[in-house]
């Protein structure tokens, strides 16, 4: 796990730092219709600080949002852009890695850099990482459309 | 104004802090897309705090998010749930009043009574009053869903 | 029945038929995460057409879609738009009458016009009418905008 | 292209109706507020029909919804589900090869093998062609959430 850290740039406070709060930040969702907990931890590079989120559904399943949305929307109303983030971190309650679903990663992408590694968690805690671009290949961000004038 | 006010049961002064800081809360859109800078401000039943946010855009223009959607996703990841909420204000730069979408409407009908008034305001601060429920009439949410075993 | 059905400007017969389609729209559901199916129909001005959609639903719940939302997507790549429509019924499941999500309300609004009715069917086929701005009151369409240049 | 071609299971006559589809697909979006026109076709397995879509947007712009969404949602409406599907094709106006934004790599997920071809083309009718799991890779799907009682 050390070595996989050290590829991606973080050490292994700083790992063990998002684990902990992508873990906690599940307590705080609201899915009464999935009753499937996800939490979403995100590691500036400015300083040790950790912004996160948990998902928030509605009665109207489209309507509701992801953990990574809303840790992600967080950060950006605070006044943090592409550039700023350092690591996102995700966690469930399944046995499985969670890993984000495709309409977060497009999310995600707007404000994350290719190589910004996403460490996907198990319910115990263990994680998987890949990065922002081996999650949504071949994307598009805010640099792909024509400025508006 | 000052009447309107009493009868959604909110003094000037709650009223004058949530006018503050939705507009306050405009300044850290982030709307490339549209240009168009949403703030939204959230006031609490249990205190005079006010939870904010600002609309988040995405390449993918589907994908972005609203301003009271982040405001109130804010609000729920810290705990607030249905019952919570003494208010909710909105603003953008345009001379009309600005109303929340209808995404935004669903979204915060799963959190807020049918009875608490949203204020929506202009760009120079001037508002206009509804309830949840009259922006909304005839909507469900979690009471409307056959309950998950 | 009928004098409600002449407020709007239909006829039994057609209402009769966008019932009927709406009812059989719900067949053609997906929907295993909520079980809740829901279907559309739409009445063109020009002919007696209808065109009919139902939900699809995903394993992320936020990235699924409402039947009033495919049942509209459809009509507006048939190259149908603004002033097309005559009117639109949903049914559900359930003994309540059925009412769009605000989601579907403002996706809707893009292409109707405010005195446009909607049919809200329950089970059995009865239904409640109300029309689009009164559906989605002080909403936002396309006059809303600055013109993109 | 040809050898691309045989590797995915597609014959020249096939690609060449797809690549058309999806190109004239894009004459029927509906995009003010982007001005960037999107076609999609979907090829079934059971025949050579071809269902096909285009982008829908909204005033508020997280309501519109992509081109991909609406073909898929009308080939689900219409029975088709996962099995059913041979190959999906893509369009815009752009110089670059045009892809998925992450939200329909995961509605594409729920109906669609990952080893299906997804044909990427650029504004003159060339294309790259990637299969479902290499756009989305440690998805989730259908499989993935506990079954609901
Ligand atoms: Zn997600
Ligand atoms: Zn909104
Ligand atoms: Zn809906
Ligand atoms: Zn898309």
């Amino acid at each position: 796990l050390e070595t996989n850290a050290l590829i991606h740039g973080l050490s292994t406070v700083e790992i063990q730092a998002l684990t902990t709060k992508c873990l906690e930040a599940r307590e705080t969702a609201y899915c009464p219709y999935s009753l499937f907990r996800v939490g979403c931890a995100i590691l500036l590079k400015s300083s040790s600080t950790i912004i996160s989120g948990a998902n928030v559904e509605n009665a109207s399943y489209p309507v509701g949002t992801c953990a990574e949305r809303v840790a992600m929307a967080t950060a950006v109303v605070q006044g943090h852009r592409l550039g700023s983030f350092k690591a996102i971190a995700v966690a469930t309650d399944m046995d499985a890695f969670c890993s984000p679903c495709g309409m977060c990663r497009q999310f995600l992408r707007e404000f994350c850099e290719l190589d910004m590694p996403i460490f996907m968690h198990n319910a115990s805690g263990a994680y998987e990482a890949k990065t922002m671009g081996e999650l949504l290949p071949m994307s598009f961000g805010p640099d792909a459309l024509p400025p508006r004038e």
